[in-house]
């Protein structure tokens, strides 16, 4: 690919991005369905002006990584662990119950086999932490008590998710499945989150020495940025998704973040905030880049409108997928205006979910008409919840009040 | 190519830039040696970790456009005007005298054939205003008298080489010249560095209205990468290289740009000051790619070390290529340090060399070794002045006092 081509591609990306987002903001919608839409408008599905090529994909991969940091970077840990339990409540509940909706809807009532109806059960799982950070944020709710509840919640079934992709694709290809190896990937995964901040904290003293003696500038830009694409390298290492890795990061990097064990480092407010101030930039840069991926990577011209068994099987499944996420809100102690907001934020589904979605058409467990229907659920769930959430902020913000 | 691996080579790139960069600042040498050096480390010459694939490639051109951005951001277009005449000189007779030395030594003193020694010739004229401007802000040189004369000549020399490579890409294949068209890209190149500036900051004073008013945050990294983008391929579609769009965006944006007749745009510092500071973290990221890529491009394994044709051959065209840039300030009126200092600083040829010997060899004129000479002279060529520019510059800074 030439490089004035990718650069008027990449123009075309954050311009549109910008528009279709200030644009959304304008009409009372979070910016980031403005960004999902400009992808929509300028991919294959309306002018076809730009095709995701490897390039763009990858420079997505690090927007979604580098956001994640951004979301590290924001969080109280200690609130984290404290909203730990319900968190885990609603990601369990919240991955089992679309899974099981999903599976028996596809295995009974349209009557397709077992293993489809498994990956059909497994795209609803995941919820998407990108999107649901945005819309979170976009609301100024992301630091929010549920903000901190739906975040736990949404790296655990990420995780959950993943998990489930490597099983099934395992028992798609061999007939069976190796559940030591589960296991074993289960145990990488949780070290990886207790570990990977101590090790991304000591690093980051490392680079703050660093940044009292070189004469040479952009420091900061240049080490920050290695230091979330290692932890995303490190995150894919051990079986988790790269994204889990740059949160990790920024979980280490925030300023309320302390090591365990009475270990003690020399708080810096001005490094972290050098590192806040430059960080920023660049994340905003790269963000938009994968929403509008995302866009680009659904076709809606190949999906058959005309058919009714799309419509049907797409309604009955996104009843199911946005149902299986409001359920796990139920089982925690909290008012009805925050199980209704955590619930609603848990619904997104994303990258994960589109990941299930093209695994299950590359390896021909999913025929196109599937597919497409798969798709449509994945990009309605996107699109509802954030005017839902918004509407109901409007109306009952009062209620969402801390309850202990 | 996988996420995860992208994130490793991109992370191993960024790391090695610093490291390499510090040792060669702590050796008393330009960073960008460093990063040079990082590049010829990991890559096909040395380690062979890095392969420079086309999503490196493509970030690395972003680097370039932007850092030629940045020279434009901090350049006084007054005193690049003022310096206009010298510029001029040095530009055109340190464009015809490697031209001329290359070609007569390829064709006379090593008889090769018309073609080849053109395009040796060819290879030698352009100056890499990349690294010319990266070794004078090292030795803070960029924004002096001398350092305005080197990049008004450097930006010359970089259309005129781009269109002798047009002329000669012409000729090797349909064996005749076009001088009309030849001429409509000199015309196109030239109104280029007219209106562009004038329309950058017609775009920018948008930006800045749409900055006032926007809620979402990231307005000015996402607009001013796209207007760098923007120009960048406009410049392409007008015949002269990318980077020059990306100067003539940072011109027309820099604090000292007014526009002609007498329009005045309200000046706005907080503003011109937003876009410095946030711009910073970006350049400060892309620019080590593209020296890093440079480094992995080359190949020094593939040199047969042990022909001494090799070692003839590009000995004698390393000196005709280090004298023809020198002459050329030998035409101006300048003090005989000031002389020397911009003759060394014109030396470094990179980018459009680097284009010459790759189209060389992709088109069978170049053989293996030919190539592999050339490629040894440009190597040298950018690895030899920031050492003698340094040890210069220490003993007779004293000397390059501006002279009017």
């Amino acid at each position: 690919m030439q490089a004035h081509t990718f650069f008027l591609y990449l123009l075309i990306i954050l311009l549109t991005a910008r528009l279709f987002a200030e644009l959304a903001v304008r009409l009372k919608s979070p910016s980031v369905i403005g960004e999902l839409f400009a992808g929509i408008v300028i991919g294959p599905s309306i002018l076809g002006w730009i095709e995701p090529v490897e390039a763009l994909k990858l420079m997505a991969e690090i927007g979604i990584i580098l956001l994640l940091f951004e979301v590290g970077l924001s969080t109280d840990i200690k609130r984290l662990i404290r909203s730990g339990t319900k968190s885990t409540v609603v990601a369990i509940i919240g991955f089992i119950a679309p899974l099981f909706f999903g599976f028996s809807i596809a295995y009974w009532l349209f009557e397709l086999s077992l293993l489809i109806s498994l990956f059909i059960g497994g795209t609803l799982t995941a919820t998407s932490i990108g999107i649901t950070v945005r819309v979170l944020s976009d609301l100024k709710l992301a630091n929010s008590h549920q903000g901190q509840i739906v975040l736990g919640a949404a790296v655990l079934d990420d995780v959950l998710g993943v998990m489930l992709l490597a099983l099934l694709y395992e028992f798609s290809v061999g007939g069976g499945v190796n559940w030591i190896n589960a296991l074993k990937v289960l145990v990488f995964v949780s070290s990886f989150f207790v570990f990977a901040p101590i090790l991304a904290k000591l690093m980051s003293v490392v680079i703050k020495r660093f940044h009292a003696d070189s004469e040479i500038p952009g420091l900061i830009p240049t080490t920050i940025v290695s230091l979330v694409l290692f932890f995303a390298w490190l995150a894919h290492a051990v079986g988790a998704p790269e994204l889990l890795g740059g949160f990790a990061a920024g979980l280490a990097l925030s300023r309320r973040f302390f090591l365990p064990l009475g270990v003690t480092l020399r708080k810096d407010e001005n490094f972290a905030k050098a590192i806040e101030e430059q960080m920023q930039p660049i994340i905003s840069l790269f963000t938009p880049i994968f929403f509008v991926v995302v866009g680009l990577s659904i076709n809606l011209r190949e999906i058959d409108w005309a058919s009714s068994h799309v419509w049907i099987f797409s309604s009955v499944l996104l009843v199911a997928a946005i149902a299986g996420k409001l359920i796990g809100s139920l089982f925690i102690n909290e008012n009805l205006a925050s199980r209704i907001m955590i619930g609603m934020s848990m619904v997104p589904r994303g990258e994960v979910g589109l990941i299930f979605a093209e695994l299950g058409r590359f390896s021909g467990i999913f025929d196109n008409e599937t597919h497409a229907g798969m798709v449509i659920v994945i990009v309605l769930t996107t699109i509802i919840p954030p005017f839902t959430m918004k509407w109901f902020y409007r109306h009952y913000s009062h209620l969402l009040v801390e309850s202990k």
